[in-house]
């Protein structure tokens, strides 16, 4: 009587915590955020001492400039639009100026938000000639009225919007280039199909950012061109509500970087929300899970993911992610590598 | 005591049930398929008797094509693209020859298809010369390393693959230039913005298909030309996998119809196959709490969702929905309305 009693409360204990999890409004006084510049290879070893400053130093830098859109009492949307602008702007990682070639030598670029609040969402995909695709993906939420424009549709919407069109070669660093020149220099030798990927020693620098505000609102968002040497046209799973990008009030807020074709078919970032809502799994315990998913069927990444109680993961199959984050109650930090 | 050992059992019960729904390995002798041809508000008041017999004639056609696939040994993929194939040559439904205008006149449509023995999924999105949207979807899925294709991109691999490609003006029917040209001058009368879309009197007649082969393995397919009027570029859910489709074996095949934007801000499709996976819901309540979800977001729809059981299930907030269903079992049906 007494063992089944204690199992028996065990049992309702479980389902109380469970239904507490998922019910709970709060105001929550602490708010901040988490960024990543993409999973992958780069270890301390093949990275120069001089790449890892300027890579820690934007990393601050776009962390940082988040960080004060949310101080100032900002949304948790304007502060992942703030961060992942400084990121796109950065010529470092393979979103906005310094994304990778695709099969053709042009860079193509896609990216998503959403806002935990209401669900809305926006998204861009395949966009050749738009500086910064966040800021873009941003007007599809709040000024038309879809959730994701692609190609030369999104660029013609961009400019009834007053975006200025850039040219492809903004994009193209000489970095990204020689990626490419090598990769076609494999092809040859190996006569391999002509969209043979990038492989796991190339960086995989898509960025993100999810945010918690003041107001305990979440938001999430991604950028990235790609993957190196992609079929023109492919969209991965960045700019993909559930995928790359999903953010939830009740449950997290989630941006991706991997190995994308993976990240759709697992419907990964929905795949943590779910976990969290359906499983009263913890954001950390959540992330964990959908990170085994991927590396069960072979992918390669990472992800950040954010709930309201200002609790996060940062979790990667790779050896290396660029990430940082900074939140009101003094936690901090800048990694690059490997070592957590 | 009696009551604390009904209470545990019932518990225990519960968990037992969870757990052998979720792993129960299985050699299903009933095969068969669900098709759907959109939700949308139809009445028999407002469908001529010549209409009705057309739609109710196409959808057996398209049924039964996919069934006899399944009959022969065939996969649940092929026969998911012989079904939807049949409907995408109709010129009667909003996919292939018959779909809608965007806003500046032109047809583009999107479509996906999903594997649920291996999570292989392919889509395509955007694309304006594609006769058979679906079967490009398919060899994205099997000829390419990636899942989704957008716009030139997707139709310059369409002609890698032998793709013919058509001419825009093959998808224009009379029915949809009508449909556009009279939302079109209710713009200009209410000097409303240039993207007002159809009404809810609109057909929303994306097709689609999830079947159940012989040897148990399930297949989830989309078709669509999307919104009337809608933004040059707009990409709806059909052709994102979790949004508008989801095949997974342990769960089920899900194909939706209805306002996209709903469906990608909820995850739609992977939503239900979560619901069974992580909290034990029936393929049924799991269906019927995805368009719950819709519903209380404003938005309209429903969708097709089968299990490895052959338990399906049909969900619609609209008014109709154009479906039919075929099972080895004996149970066979082709609505077009409301009446369940």
């Amino acid at each position: 009587m007494r063992t089944m009693t204690k199992l028996l409360s065990g049992l309702v204990g479980l389902v109380f915590i469970g239904s507490a999890m998922q019910t709970k409004a709060q105001t929550n006084p602490v708010y901040g955020l988490v960024i990543h510049a993409g999973a992958g290879a780069a270890s301390r070893k093949n990275t120069t001492p001089e790449d890892e400053r300027l890579r820690r130093a934007k990393l601050e830098e776009a962390r940082d400039a988040g960080y004060a859109v949310l101080e100032k009492g900002g949304t948790a949307t304007d502060a992942v639009i703030a961060s992942i602008n400084v990121m796109e702007n950065a010529g470092l990682f393979d979103a906005g100026k310094g994304s990778v070639f695709n099969a053709e030598g042009v860079c193509e670029l896609d990216a998503s938000i959403m806002d935990g609040k209401t669900l809305a969402a926006g998204a861009v995909s395949a966009v050749q000639h738009i500086k910064n695709p966040i800021t873009l993906a941003r007007a599809v939420m709040d000024k038309s009225p879809h959730v994701m424009l692609t190609a030369d549709g999104a660029e013609k919407f961009a400019k009834t919007q007053g975006f200025e069109l850039v040219p492809n070669s903004y994009f193209q660093t000489e970095r990204s280039r020689k990626q490419w020149e090598k990769i076609k220099a494999q092809e040859k030798k190996k006569d391999s199909a002509p969209h043979a990927q990038a492989d796991v020693s190339e960086k995989l620098g898509t960025v993100g950012c999810v945010a918690l505000d003041k107001d305990g609102n979440l938001a999430a968002g991604t950028s990235t061109g790609g993957l190196a040497n992609k079929l023109p046209g492919r969209v991965g799973d960045s700019p993909i509500i559930g995928a790359g990008t999903y953010a939830k009030n009740s449950t997290c807020a989630v941006s991706g970087t991997g190995q994308g074709e993976y990240y759709i078919r697992q419907s990964f970032a929905h795949t943590i929300s779910a976990l969290m809502e359906y499983k009263g799994l913890t954001v950390q315990d959540a992330a964990a899970q959908a990170i085994k998913n991927i590396d069960s069927m072979g992918g390669q990444g990472g992800c950040i993911a954010l709930d309201r109680n200002a609790q996060f993961a940062m979790p990667f199959n790779t050896p290396a992610m660029n990430r940082a984050f900074k939140f009101s109650d003094g936690r901090t930090s800048v990694d690059l590598f490997g070592e957590k």
